[in-house]
């Protein structure tokens, strides 16, 4: 398999299942004398876990991350940076009697068929405690980036039918609702939506949007390494992701190209275009314009609503789902995308330093 | 760099600029004994080629496959496969204008940037002939897959407005039209449509929509090595490619879990599901339902209008191109498209081998 | 960096610095399904450890295996397998006044100089500690290579000018004495020089042979990745290895080829050869033989002896070293011999699956 | 398979067969703007060839190197660089009765039995021609290193029994002759020799030394990646090598640390040690020495004495080989452990970019 990795010079190799020991992973490749802040990182998993809104699933998750290796008096030193974060709300009775149930649309069934065994609780490694290792690593990138000036920002810009279709001049607002959208009108109604869909007994979809500024010229190697392309397997690599979209998006098909290009102009003295459909990279490469993409989740595949499904034997039966389970995953998905992405742009930073002699 | 390789078993690495010497490149990790039809990549190459219809570049461009290597009385045996495409339609003087010019929303300003040096003729390695290889590679890859009853078929969705909405039983289909749709009466609106707007000196974007089928339960790798991810991933590489779909894709955003949720059932002995929003794959594995995605291109860049843009030095001026370029990417990009998924499919299956003792 | 990694399919990331939290690692690409002994991977770490017999350090290191993910119920998942052995036996203030000091045929000098910074303690990541990691993940490995009935045995051919010039039929015997030497005699004489450079407050160096047997014919990959290539990079990445031998080694020098040539022979239906001067592997590729190798270490260079050195502004000075150390390091290094041996063996066999149809 | 691939940064991947098309490669990740001189590759192909000496074979080889992509107005552009060379004088016809004859020592029966198939002309991909790539690449990164001030210098120091014990002060002088050692005198010796066991119908084995100037201090990636393992696996993975020795190589075995240990001394304010027994690395990073290495060679297998070997159905049988061949690897083997050597050190160099902030 060999697949519980991601980046190239920037490694990180995650490990863990949903009521195991712990959830971490280990960061190679971070250049020496970097002084973390374990504090900013900590608040990324705050961001990240349940209960941390009203509208996020009621569990209890106290994440706590402990770095076992790679810092010296603070300081990174070029060493393998290990971490966990400890599994505290395991409750595994809750998941016993799915032992032998696929649930629908989760990864039960292509599991026991891939590896022939199963580890049932709350999903095992298929569930989305792993992500807890990618905010970690994607915070320590992000300080990383931050000392070049490159920021990134992601927010909630869709919530089943409520969307939010204008940019934002102050992405800073996220932080202000539970929803982590901007525009804090707009984040009442998703709010809205999700206490509706979550009295029913459903769940909703949503998307988000992530925007890089500050980006140099220059990130990305062609061919098959384009930054969008790399972008797109981060994105698409987190549960429940159902697509990408760069700049236009899909709505690049509709158009003409005397309407989506992008014009360049002299913007005292630095190169920059009129327009940016292209979403801040053409031909696999950044160039200078803020990055940005859009990024589709499906609907929380648990819902207490009734199920028609089948136990690894086969026989068809009615699921009726107990579990304290998030109607809309999007507003804690927010902190994941954004490390996704600081991931891939810092990966990129430095194997941009061997492009030229 | 080291960007110009894909995959991981099966493994392309390719070479080549669009008014150089030849694309070309080298397949590595193909496994022995394969008896290859060289006929039949030929015929990948031949339906990717300017000219290869009426509503495509007038460039008559003769894409002949050479095999260098890895082949033994017709049979691969374990060593690289070696290819080359010589260039034969150079005529670079068409180019030389634009030497110091950066064309709207093509790749020109980011090398120049990049790497301080550019190879101006027709785009050098930004070129989109640089797919050649990945349509040899491909073609390969289908050959192997084919012993295994896997299936792979792309066709044209959508041009500009029009789209076709329904899926089709009849795949084959689209190699009886120009645009490569199966349904002829959508396939004439959308051929009138890219004559409309190459008139008018403009281009249009499209969409594509790939099916793989009979693809065995179990392919990918969690968690950042997901079949969904490296599939995204393999066609965003892909030039003008702006989004990606997988199942529901962006629809997922809006819909409730009660609706997308695919329910299991036993059809017959093996487990399947009733509807396929989750497009064949759930954890990033597949599920033994069909595969499919969408892939959205951005219309082509090179359009006969005025454009605004700047030369090298910042200086602002008025480009008009005189190209003879496609007013329309998607009906050459279909088997491009197809290539990318026979390559990510038959990695998978390969690395799929070690998953169980 | 991102160089704390090895293998392909099979992969160990290691971490951890000699005084830090703790060593461990993550071992992705097990293939589910083995029924892991934990008993025997912990007995492996003792054979490592120091205090491990009267001529080895009197440090206690209590190394105790945890593996924090990817078994369930025993059985290995397919996910990725988390493993740490806590550093107990820490002691910093042992090595407070070598923070600003070069040991002679140290790394202080060169992990200064790299990182610009470095953790001085007990050599950081430096130490020798890290093997830990590999005997883990070799031991693991060994369990899935004895399936197939492959086995690898190292042991102490050479301390100092002690030579064990004969190969063993008893190699099990090894176990038998503290310097893990088959022949109990010659073991008596290295025991007995080893005492004598302790007393005189020096070190020694030694060899290490290490046989695999049952090694199925057609592991290894041309041309870059032959199986004599990645055993010499493995046997050479452990500390204190200054020379690599396959089969003939050094003497191949000095043979003609009428000597060295291993005539092939029909030995009761199976192809093997009369001598084995190739220690098994021709073209990279194994040949079905035993494969034989020796590693040569350097002499362990902390000594009581005092040496002219510098400190990290260049001031020079002389050092004379208390810490409690090893006189020669080849009997704990037996089982770090082994464990690389078995990744690289279990690495092709894995691989090796897809080399043909 | 995939392992036809050599570097991470700066990377190699190789095709071809020893009676096919032709040998070439695609290099990727060069850095753009180096200006390259394709005369100077010349050079070092020229070295490797056969008949460029009188100790050499006699077959007439004229491998003329054509670059086929990534240069512009005779600079790298950052694109791969794709090179080939004929294979002109391929006479299949003398290989034709080896079809299924196992040579013994040569790898015929081990690729048989891995890939269950093999292309017999003259050794196909297991020829030693596949060095040819090596050569191409490795004098590429001479030139991006001599930037630098790196230099890379080997020469032959051992053939059968006659050694050159001590260093040399002009390395330059083993071009002089036609064994490439820089004593004058050994070399007469040297060539004395094989000519004497070529009149046998014998051949001989030997040695190279390599020493790598001005290196920079903090080369290599600890833990796995060290620049002594990768040196390793280099060279070990050149056709017929048995063994690596870094420093003191084998002799570290026989020493103690009060000898062996380097002494770091103040030189005029660069910090340096006094005895180079390291070979120019510590903890796998190179410490500002001289790099010293030293390779040692089988003999030639193939021979004009009878030799016994079985078919591939096990028949035994007598051969006597009649080609034209060396009975001698080293001479030619120099340019290609120079080759090898260069490309390691560039890779690091470029790696090294990114170890700290």
């Amino acid at each position: 398999m060999a697949s519980n990795s991601f980046g190239k010079i920037f490694k990180l190799t995650s490990y863990g299942e949903s009521h195991g020991h712990s959830i971490g992973g280990i960061i190679d490749g971070c250049p020496a004398g970097l002084e973390v802040s374990v504090e900013a990182i900590q608040k990324g998993l705050d961001r990240r876990k349940p209960g941390s809104s009203e509208i996020t699933s009621p569990r209890k998750e106290d994440d706590q991350i402990q770095i076992l290796s790679g810092l010296f008096e603070g300081k990174t030193t070029g060493a393998p940076i290990a971490f966990s974060v400890l599994n505290k709300d395991q409750r595994s009775k809750d998941y016993s009697k799915l032992k032998d149930v696929y649930r629908p649309s989760h990864a039960d069934f292509v599991y026991q068929e891939k590896y022939g065994i199963r580890d049932h609780k709350g999903g095992g490694r298929s569930s989305a405690r792993e992500t807890i290792s990618r905010v970690v690593a994607g915070e320590l990138a992000r300080q990383l980036l931050s000392s070049s000036g490159i920021e990134i920002a992601a927010f909630v810009s869709q919530v089943g039918p409520i969307k939010m279709e204008n940019s934002s001049s102050n992405l800073e607002a996220r932080w202000g609702n539970a929803i982590r959208c901007p525009d804090d009108s707009i984040a009442k109604e998703m709010i809205s939506y999700i206490e509706k869909v979550r009295d029913e007994g459903d769940s909703t979809g949503g998307a988000i949007t992530c925007v890089i500024k500050n980006c140099p010229v220059g990130l990305g190697e062609p061919v098959f390494d384009k930054l969008n392309a790399r972008l797109a397997s981060a994105m698409i690599s987190i549960n429940a992701v159902k697509a990408f979209e760069l700049g236009s998006g899909v709505k690049a098909s509709s158009m003409k190209g005397s309407e989506h290009n992008d014009s360049f102009l002299n913007d005292e003295g630095n190169i920059r275009t009129k327009t940016n459909f292209s979403g801040g990279i053409q031909g696999g490469i950044s160039n200078g314009n803020d990055i940005e993409l859009r990024v589709h989740f499906k609907p929380v595949a648990t819902i207490s609503k009734e199920q028609n499904t089948v136990d690894k034997d086969g026989n068809e039966l009615v699921l009726e789902a107990k579990g304290r389970h998030d109607p809309c995953v999007v507003p804690r998905a927010v902190p994941i995308i954004e490390a996704m992405a600081a991931m891939v742009v810092l990966d990129f930073v430095l194997l941009n330093k061997t492009s030229k002699m």
